[in-house]
């Protein structure tokens, strides 16, 4: 009598690419990156070893990391030019391609959530501002005050930054990727964009094809970095496209969209799943915040190019 | 002794598809959609046949098509389930896919203008709302009173829509598409959105990659009709990335993404400009505003489908 192997799930998570190196980071940064990062983990895994869907999973692993303090997104997200905090957040399934968005929303808890109920109970994939601050007052989502997005760190990243608009800074944008049991994919990515962005700037997380994307016949991706540039290439469209057309791998498909960004001058990284449940990650930057699990795989997580 | 042939340039347009029949379109918004497109058509000709880029063509085209009181962009866009007139518009060089775009502007007369001085005055791609208007103002561009963009055919359709989104309307974004004479192809688009749009939404047509799209290594695209199925599938990136990695004609991959569209349910258009100057439009609805003009061929129009 044989017996069915258990059914495969997957994981992967990302906290930002950016300058992070053993030198730089304090001991204690690297260590509260690490707790926050294996607690998304959790959440994530949660929801798929229970059977739950892959965009389930990616809304709760995205959801733990927009709680971190330690993490560009949710609490802890960098100032605009004017001191205020405006988050963006994009959620797509790969089942059948449906998609949510919202930019520069100011007051609910989790973006990643709002953005899942775009796609859950509108016609619409993307909304945005005042308007998408509106429609979250229709949908039950956890509303806080401003001031609980706002941490001591990023204040002190404003005063030091001012209104200087720095490619090179660090980004600390938030995402996940993964495949469940029914072998479907989904991402979710979600932002406070970069610190003393103006005229209500919007970067490449929270649109489809450029840091999020995911479709059943290809992948799932979401990407961090130098969002402009994200945006010219559709990284995440494209890292989907060369799997599917061409029939690369998804760790091929992720090396060459990345080698894509450096040569335009952008820097970054993505994280992809396959729909097989192969989870893979590229940067070309220092550090990636980033971790993985799945159903046979213990989890893990790293922060610097060197562990692998 | 040989004499060079005159350089190549191209041009194609568009001013939205939708349920336009020769049936239940009178004679005369017939004729002043014909007589508009023909303008826009000479405004884009003028900069090609001089030698100018193909980023100032389609912006030049788009310009026109924005003021004609016929299309959805500009004067005459639709208005917002409030009431209100909210524009979009973006814009992309081949060149080098350095590209520009603005979302929910409300007082720049041309906002495929103010795209274009996004992409060159800025190190942002997209800017939006209250953003994007106070941007507007650094940049001297023409402002106008909202009242500008309104006409009494779009208050009569308001009054009749009021806030209902109906995924079946008609749709009269416009876009642009050329080649010029230096080889290189860019694209535009601008659109009111459509009828009755609530929460601020944003659709595909100032998304890089869903609405507009151009690289010189494969065509300049524009897109029109029902955006959020757009995003679903990076429309414009999609028929990009066809020719680039599957080395597909340009024809072939317009066709290919608008069975795609149709597949999912939705509806629409697309222009499409190879590097080689041979433009193409595929559309699934029954008719598409639409037009041609090249260095070697005299300028047509059209609008229902079977008029090739």
């Amino acid at each position: 009598m044989s017996v069915a192997p258990p059914a495969a799930w997957s994981l992967a998570i990302h906290g930002g690419a950016g300058g992070m190196t053993r030198a730089n980071l304090s001991a204690e940064a690297d260590a509260a990156a690490r707790a926050a990062l294996a607690a998304a983990l959790d959440a994530g895994a949660a929801v798929l070893s229970a059977g739950g869907s892959a965009v389930d999973a990616v809304e709760a692993a995205v959801g733990s990391l927009e709680d971190a303090p330690e993490f560009n997104a949710g609490r802890g997200a960098v100032f605009t030019a004017d001191g205020t905090i405006e988050l963006d957040a994009a959620i797509m399934d790969g089942t059948d391609r449906r998609a949510g968005a919202v930019a520069r929303v100011t007051r609910t808890r989790h973006p990643v959530s709002l953005a899942r109920a775009v796609l859950t109970d509108t016609p619409h994939v993307m909304l945005a501002g005042v308007g998408a601050d509106a429609f979250a007052l229709t949908t039950g989502l956890e509303q806080v005050a401003p001031k609980w997005f706002r941490t001591p760190e990023r204040a002190r990243q404003f005063a030091e930054a001012g209104t200087t608009f720095d490619r090179a800074m660090k980004y600390g944008t938030v995402g996940a990727v993964a495949r469940d049991q029914a072998g479907h994919v989904a991402a979710a990515t979600s932002t406070g964009g970069v610190t003393g962005k103006r005229w209500c700037r919007i970067g490449d997380s929270p649109l489809i094809g450029a840091g999020t994307y995911a479709d059943d016949r290809a992948a799932a991706v979401s990407a961090t970095g130098s969002g402009e540039d994200f945006i010219r290439l559709g990284v995440a469209h494209e890292l989907c496209a060369r799997i599917r057309l061409l029939g690369e791998s998804v760790g091929d498909a992720a090396r060459t969209v990345i080698a894509e960004v450096g040569a335009i001058g952008g820097a970054g990284g993505v994280i992809a799943m396959a729909p097989g449940g192969d989870a893979t990650w590229a940067f070309n930057t220092s550090g990636m915040y980033r971790g993985s699990v799945a159903s046979d795989t213990t989890a893990r997580v790293a922060i610097y190019a060197d562990e692998g």
